[in-house]
This record gives structure tokens, sequence and C-alpha cells, in this order.
């Protein structure tokens, strides 16, 4: 009973997003819009990516959060630029948030912003923020058989992690049947398997996202 | 920006949980909205919770999804009445789809109603159903620190399951700030600890329950 409604905030969103995206596009600059469940390890990622990435790229974050304050810091401490947005109660980012974070940024002096966004399975999934690429992350303990219940993330995904794998004996995950139903849902996208808290199986993943971030700078160049 | 068209949408909504309310009150039978975010346990908890108390009450589920009925087969596989909605993408229940669910079911025959929401920390938690009393899990992999970044749910819950305590010692979850920061949102509510899949810490959550319902039927006796 919410079409009525959704479709003229939609329409506002996907116009902002378009107005983020030419900007992202001029400073060549790749935005990742990571989704996933509360405590699936969207900052703990985050934290393994810049690791990973920092020697080679140049990049800020932008958290999306409820309330509270508590990621935003965490990757502050680490020397990474932070903006934080606080939604206020809604259930995922817009594209107009994404717009205020940016005015706040350097773009022009970015190769990578990743945007945390709010932890949900469903809302963030419809709202285009003119990112490049929404990747979505599943925490083994919440279960192999969330592609069943939750389709729509894993189809706009571009690539899915498979956070915690370390915690697998502990669990009841059939990562056979996880496979084989994204694999359905997704066929192209790629899936990471990873405990990001340890690092393990992070490189694999920073350099899918490497890959990326020089195809951006590659085709801004060519314009330039 | 939501905020003026979410507006006509509770306003509504209120309305139909109004008249659920009514037609549970009638019947003497007692509501439980159970939320929780995506792999949580909120099966596992449903399980557990007939197991205790299907020889003392009628007791009756319906399933909130996005997508599929495995939920429902899951209980429907125990001998007890299950109605399966499917939201078609949306993020939480609302009152007219509990109204259509409920006329699918012998209210005057029931004693409890769980109701699973949609897993998601966030939307449900602004939807009256008409519920008695509406409950929370948390399960230990999300992380300590989600009462800071969803505070609003950990309000609004009349008692807060911690499930899946037996995984402590594999995550690195302080309790003893969970609890704090869950007294501060919400002093009145009982925190159960519990470990749904193998029964541990059901029967103080069934005794709770149990009490709740009673003084339903208490209440409904002494009106008709």
């Amino acid at each position: 009973m919410e079409i009525d409604l959704s479709k003229p905030i939609l329409d506002r969103n996907e116009r902002l997003a378009a107005e983020n995206r030419a900007r992202f596009d001029e400073a060549g600059v790749f935005v990742l819009d990571l989704m996933a469940s509360p405590g699936a390890g969207k900052t703990s990622t985050i934290l393994a990516t810049i690791a990973a990435l920092r020697e080679r790229y140049s990049i800020a974050v932008i958290e999306g959060d409820i309330a509270s304050r508590v990621d935003a810091e965490k990757v502050a401490a680490h020397g990474i630029p932070a903006v934080q947005i606080n939604t206020g109660g809604a259930c995922h980012l817009e594209s107009d948030m994404i717009k205020r974070a940016i005015d706040a940024l350097d773009l022009a002096a970015l190769d990578l912003i990743i945007i945390e966004n709010v932890g949900n399975l469903v809302c963030p999934t419809d709202f285009n923020l003119g990112e490049d690429a929404k990747v979505m992350i599943l925490s083994v303990p919440e279960g192999h058989d969330k592609p069943y219940k939750y389709p729509g993330i894993f189809q706009v995904s571009e690539a899915i992690i498979l956070n915690k794998v370390d915690t697998m004996p502990v669990f009841d995950f059939d990562e056979a049947e996880f496979t084989s139903v994204v694999k359905s849902l997704n066929p192209g996208a790629p899936i990471f398997r990873m405990a990001a808290t340890k690092g393990d199986g992070v490189a694999a993943w920073a350099e899918w996202l490497a890959a990326r971030i020089d195809a951006v700078k590659t085709a801004a160049g060519e314009r330039a």
C-alpha cells in the first residue's frame, strides 16, 4: 500500500543520484555502496579494505547510521576522512544525504569513497545513491537461507562478501546451498569469503575493488 | 524528507491496528510482535517457545517475509497453524496485512499469536500492529554496540532476548556494556539470555510470556 507514495520519493532520489553520479565521474572517484544487516561486519570490512588499499589510493568513508557516530570515529582513528550521516530514524541512505556528505569532501583528491549504508537487508536495495557499485556482506551467523528471504539485495549487488567464515564450524551454515542460490539470483557476482577482523580473504576482495577503481581513473583520464 | 509522506501511512496503520486490537481483546488472545535482524534466530525462538508452551496454550504463528514461505513451513511442520505474509518487498509488517492474516485464523480458539516480523532492526519499530507486546531479539554475533546504533527498537520492546549466547566465546561481545546501554534505553525491560536452538534459557522467557498470556485471558474472562 506504499507503492503510490514511494514513487515520488524514488523519482526525486534518482534525480539527485544522477547529480552525484556526474560529480563522481568528473572527479574520477570510484564510489562503493556497502550494504549489510546490523552486525554483519561492514565497519570491519571497511577497515580491512582501507588497510589493504591505503598505500595505493586516497580513500574517504561516508558512514550512515540511524544514530551515533561510533563507526565514523573508528574510521577517523585510522587517519581516513570520515563523514557521519545520521538518518534520524530512516532505514537507508538517500541521494540527498550523500550530496550533503560529499560537499564536505575534497572529491578531486580522492580515488575511492566507501559508503557504509544503514544496517538493513531490505531498504537500501531500492535507493540509487549515484554509486559505481553496490556490494553486500552476509555474515555466516545470519544463516545460509538469507538469499531465499531477501533476494533483492543479492540481485542488485555486483559482488557479495561472505564474512565471518572463521565461525562456520560454530553455525549450521550450508555453504554449497548458499552459493547455489546466490548464483541462481545473480550469476555474474563473485562471492568473496572473508574473515575481515582477522584479515583472511581480504586480498582477493581488495584486488577486485582495485581493478574497478583503476577502470574509473582510466576513463576519467581519457575524458580529461 | 519522508516525514510528510509517512504521516498518512502511519495514521491509516494506527486506525487498522485499533481494529485488530479490538478483535484480539474480544477473543482474549495475547499477540506478540517479534522483531530482529535477519538471522538473529526469530524462527528458532518461535519453535522453542512453541515447544515450551504448546501443552498449556493454543498457539498460532503469522510469518512475515519479503519473499518465500520457508519459515511458515518450518512452523507448520510442528502442527501449529501458520499464516505466511509475503510483503512483496516491504521492510516491515503493517496492520492491514495482519488484519488479512487473522481472517484466516480461528481467533476465539487461540491463546497466543506470535507474529514474526520481517528481519529488520529499524522499520518494524514504528508500526503498531494491534499487538499486546513488541519483543526483540539481538543475537551475540551482531555485536554489543547495536543498542547505540538502533536505539528505537530497544526502546519499544517490552522484553529483549539475547540469543546465541553459546557463541559468546567466539565473538568479542561485551555483555556488561550491552546490558548497561539497554538498561539506560529501557530500564523496565527484562533481558532473557538464550540459545534457542539448544533450548538454553527458554524456560525463563516462556514463563514471562505465560504470565502475560494469563493476564489477558483473565481480563477477557472478567469482561465476558
